[in-house]
């Protein structure tokens, strides 16, 4: 495994890999502090790729003023020891100097599907990714990009990017890696005190239950679902809801609290972000309500 | 030669060049109607390149509202003639449906450098620009990227999109063609009346008269080179100056009217944009004063 820092390096050493036939490339970006959740999109890499490159980079274009950008864990050696571990081929490093030698008056923005869930509640912080993985893409040029689901609109927003840009690479979603208990893995899950960690259980949980209602048949129209979800996260004392939401997936599109679930065409996400002191935990589902209602 | 209209054609026929060892790729983009300042291009591109590609496409985002997208010169036949003639591998004419299948939610946006001359007249303008350009590179992934200097605007701000992006692609900026009397070649001019293209010349002729007053001493301040391009544009009684500026260059920052010339470091740019009826021209001149002026 080679850890490279500087972007000519990385350059230099995927153009060898591509001469060499080592295609096709696959790239994981992410921002460290890595868990089981960056080792399955590793995994995911591996098997559709001849050249699996890593980034780790914590992009402060995404972090907003208030936010954790200087707090946010850090820990590279057992980054690298985890993506040895994994059989990546390439780590690549860049300091925020090697990614932003000048301030960039450049900026890749996607609309409409930004304005809501961590759009409205993080503004900025879209613009950032999308600005970072544009230019990450532009330097190592893969094949396939992977990236998991829990940041699902990062995912929609990412894809209509490729997209609207006829970006040479495909993105490549993954499934959300939980907890035994249910908790989705996050960098950030380190922040918990334990009894925040057992009170954000209402998370997953809450999901759970949106779906087994769906599919039962007992909730039935978007207020419903929504309800049930604020009830059960509610349960929690020191949950702290910033937004519970039901829309279209992956369009994010409003639906009006009347529609009937059944009557959506398509994928629906439901998505979910909810603060436990300063730390603010997301989670999604992701499903088709005609594929999985009960039709009463 | 090859004419493609679809971007899978294009991938494909580029992929085989690529494979074929016909690299470097050069690429001339153009709205069609070709002239000999695209000629020159299509040479530069000639010389540096294995295979040259030219994409001809009159981008609808680039064209405000009220502006001349519909107008807009078109000739396929003549386009195509030129082509052949000057060497060209392979011609990109997209539709707009093609290029934009759905409405694009990405924009790509370079801030600062695009608030002054054809930015200020030409709101979202060059957001048009960056954005089809963009998409353009990563359809036809060239190796050097052909634009012609009239555009200075332009070439400043593609300049710092491929920098700030890391986009795998060189900018090489050509010299402005021009007339025998020194108009400087576009396919507006088409529109000009006999009596407006004779008075606009004085585009040219006051970009002329300033860079001469400059090397003799005469115009040594700012405001003393701005006064003496609206005086002889102002001469022709047809001309609607839009703007005449003195900014440094590429980096389009502004100087103040007491500013010496001499005392500015690098390049800097004299542009202007006149209109004659309802043609906009522009034009330009950039030089290091430094080298060129006298020191009295």
């Amino acid at each position: 495994m080679r850890v490279v820092r500087s972007i000519e390096q990385l350059r230099e050493a995927l153009e060898y890999m591509r001469q060499g036939g080592h295609a096709p490339i696959g790239f994981v970006p992410t921002m460290g502090y890595l868990h089981e959740g960056h080792a399955s999109l590793l995994r995911r890499a591996g098997e559709m790729s001849n050249t699996v490159v890593m980034s780790i980079f914590v992009n402060p274009l995404q972090f907003g003023p208030n936010e954790d950008y200087d707090s946010y864990p850090r820990d590279e050696e057992r980054d690298l020891e985890l993506a040895e571990r994994e059989g990546v081929d390439i780590v690549f490093i860049p300091s925020v100097e090697e990614m932003y030698p000048q301030p960039t008056r450049t900026t890749v923005s996607v609309s409409e599907l930004t304005t809501r869930l961590c759009g409205a509640s993080r503004p900025g912080h879209f613009n950032g990714v999308t600005t970072v993985v544009n230019k990450l893409f532009n330097i190592v040029q893969p094949h396939y990009a992977f990236f998991g689901l829990k940041d699902a609109q990062q995912v929609a927003v990412l894809r209509r990017m490729v997209s609207d840009l006829n970006m040479n690479v495909e993105i490549v979603p993954c499934p959300i890696v939980r907890e035994g208990d249910g908790l989705a893995l996050s960098s950030r899950n380190v922040f918990l005190s334990p009894e925040e960690r057992s009170q954000a259980l209402v998370l997953s949980r809450s999901l759970r239950e949106a779906r087994q209602s769906i599919e039962e048949g007992k909730a039935r129209t978007v207020a419903e679902v929504r309800e049930l979800l604020t009830s059960v996260i509610s349960s929690s004392p020191l949950a702290v809801i910033d937004y519970a939401e039901i829309l279209t997936f992956p369009n994010l599109e409003g639906l009006e609290n009347e529609v009937l679930l059944t009557d959506v065409d398509g994928e629906i996400i439901i998505a979910l972000a909810v603060k436990f002191g300063r730390t603010r935990l997301i989670d999604n589902n992701v499903f088709i309500p005609k594929e999985v209602a009960a039709v009463v």
